[in-house]
């Protein structure tokens, strides 16, 4: 019996898709004894040159005749965007259509209502391929680790921003040389700012916290810095304390409730993920009692993450077949959002400061009063002016972010030249 | 509804199993909504002390008990072993019992036959434990990547031969004193031949290929090299060319057919694998479409091993609640397996010479009648005798065999010290 497969957006991933599930459809059918058969391709103009070419009869400019044809069983978005695409995946798991999408940005945005739709019809809304784009992250995470009391989620989720601090990193470039190489190389779009701002990564971080604590996080309400205010002196701070920059996206579950937030950060350089060069994404998983896992791999592009998208079909297709509705596995129920501010974090500090007998004792001071304490201080040139570059311990959010005030409006720090945090240094 | 959960074992694995089911019942229940409940516990001596203590209406010596025992909804088998553990869980499986196994040699070895009854009786019988601890590979493997064709997975899938190799990297260790160490820190046996020998890693070398070809490799048809013979020089020369040397676990499908194998590797010292230390395990996966993933985490110890077979008991007791019954998603089906004589390697080898003139054209002749090229020739010391570290280009096994041959008989070479495949380097 075959499965009638409905198809929203045509370009990289979609294009990925329709070469396997077309062209290469008898591999994938010795593969699984699964026969899908693409029935309708959703695209915006239909008129439109695509690498992969669509046969025309498949074609349609209403994504609701894949809600509306009944030949459809079952519905794939990968479209991107929060609509048309949230209407269509809405009304496609209403209409008792299993969904299969890719789309972080809708997935994170509106996880509870799409969620609560699929579990009253019976049936699945996958999305493997919106967090890490070919790494199987989500069946680990919720089925592996269904038993796990997991602590802490931390990942390397958008490529664009990996590959901007590894050239910066490896290649001595700056931010915008860097910048202009990765859109050259088509690792970054012509307006590059979802990816540098964090708003991507923000995205992910979200559903990685619903994933691993079943918690929803409005991506609203992820904290979130991105990469576009690094310089070269800050990655020569990193190297000279055994750090690596990574913009990391975070989801962990603390005493007063579940935090997801995106920053750059410091990792000590033998850490798992300061290995994770150029465009690859990583995501390290920390729980009680399994310890440390790692998964890492390509985190984007049409075929890896048709490969992702794939799978799902593969999952909702045969439980079509087999008749069964199981019970939704995830659930992104509503929960206590943590306070940053309560959160213990660790930073790094670049000051410039006059270099006078007493600032450094006045500096401490500053520190002391927010009740933060030191682990180290390096301190760079002589003469009028001085860099001191100030590792902390771990201290709550708050508690360093009033330091960072009081280092601000002292007199004697010409410039708080960066404030950056330090993960995954247990020291 | 509760579910009733029958163990088999109590050592490690099972202990740790326990402690997550009975003392942390509760937190179980929180995270899955599943009633798990312990009602019998099969041991082999019912008043051996244990860490974890079993109150003893729990306890039966007769594991067939779980098969009978109708309160015995799931049978969970972490006791080892070919036998009882085989009979059990066919058993069980044939009473309609879902099982759960952390038991590779189990699997490998009649993988056929318990899939088979599992098939028969409608009921799953999952085993995420029996490869890679802790690390969730078994599901990315067979559901994430279920539409990709997998090319080649490459593991290090046993912690004790890691550590041992690690620290003779590390710390310039004889193997000898390596092993010590890895004894007195339990991550070897008393009797570590199963793990140095490479015969555990053959077994879930047996499984990734069945996982990823859907062919059953018979373990005992599975290539196999120890640790036991590499010493401080290999090491040395590993280093020089810039690997490092692991044992690695290859399941590969190749134009004549799947091929596993085992034996010690040099690999690039940036490969992913490279930065695998200690009793880590990784596994390394590349697929046409997806590109190459790495999966890396604790690869045994009771409290990761327990976290993956939890994982698969709630997984089995969702399916049970559904009163569905999915066909299984694995079958380890018969396929052609190659012949490694048909498959391409590359070497490197340590040859002790006579250092006079003409010599070398010797031995690159022999490569030459064999088929072999070569990439790369260093010589150390002067005198009568001098080292040889020969790398080749990819070429049959049998013709590297070959070539390994001649050499062996021919005069100018005093000794083939070492010959090691390089993998993972496709310069």
């Amino acid at each position: 019996m075959s499965v009638g497969i409905g198809i929203a957006g045509a370009g990289t991933v979609g294009g990925a898709l329709l070469r396997r599930l077309v062209t290469d459809r008898a591999v994938v059918t010795a593969r699984t004894g699964l026969d899908l058969e693409v029935r309708l391709v959703a695209v915006r103009d239909a008129d439109k040159a695509r690498p992969h070419q669509i046969p025309s009869r498949l074609i349609t400019t209403d994504v609701m005749d894949l809600v509306t044809d009944d030949s459809i069983d079952l519905v794939v978005e990968v479209m991107g965007g929060l609509e048309p695409a949230g209407t269509l995946v809405l009304a496609a798991l209403q209409a008792g259509k299993p969904v299969v999408t890719a789309n972080k940005e809708l997935i994170a945005a509106r996880a509870p209502q799409l969620f609560a739709a699929a579990a009253a019809s019976g049936v699945p809304l996958l999305f493997e391929a919106a967090v890490g784009g070919g790494i199987p992250i989500i069946r680990p995470l919720t089925e592996t680790l269904a038993g796990e009391q997991v602590s802490r989620v931390m990942g390397i989720v958008n490529g664009t921003t990996n590959f901007i601090l590894s050239a910066m990193t490896e290649q001595g470039w700056s931010y915008g040389d860097a910048l202009a190489e990765a859109q050259r190389l088509g690792y970054a779009e012509p307006d590059p700012s979802a990816d540098v701002s964090g708003a991507d990564a923000a995205a992910k971080a979200a559903i990685l916290a619903g994933l691993a604590f079943g918690v929803w996080v409005d991506p609203a309400r992820v904290y979130r810095e991105g990469i576009d205010r690094l310089g070269v002196a800050d990655l020569a701070a990193a190297k000279r304390l055994g750090y690596v920059l990574k913009l990391l996206a975070v989801a962990e579950r603390t005493p007063s409730g579940v935090l997801a937030r995106v920053h750059p950060a410091m990792i000590p350089a033998d850490h798992p993920l300061a290995a994770i060069r150029g465009a690859t994404n990583a995501i390290f998983i920390s729980g009680h009692a399994v310890g440390d896992l790692l998964f890492a791999g390509p985190g984007a592009g049409g075929d890896p993450t048709a490969t992702a998208v794939l799978g799902d079909v593969i999952d909702a297709a045969r439980e079509l077949l087999s008749g069964s509705s199981v019970a939704p596995r995830i659930a992104f129920g509503l929960g206590e959002i943590a306070s940053f501010d309560e959160v213990p974090t660790r930073w790094c500090l670049r000051l410039e400061v006059q270099d006078s007998p007493g600032v450094l004792a006045r500096i401490a001071a500053v520190f002391g009063d927010a009740g933060v304490s030191l682990r180290s201080v390096w301190q760079d040139g002589r003469g009028d002016r001085a860099t001191l570059i100030v590792v902390t311990h771990l201290a709550p959010e708050g508690s360093q972010r009033r330091a960072l005030a009081g280092l601000e409006a002292l007199d004697v720090v010409a410039e708080v030249a960066a404030a950056i945090r330090v993960e995954g240094d247990d020291s």
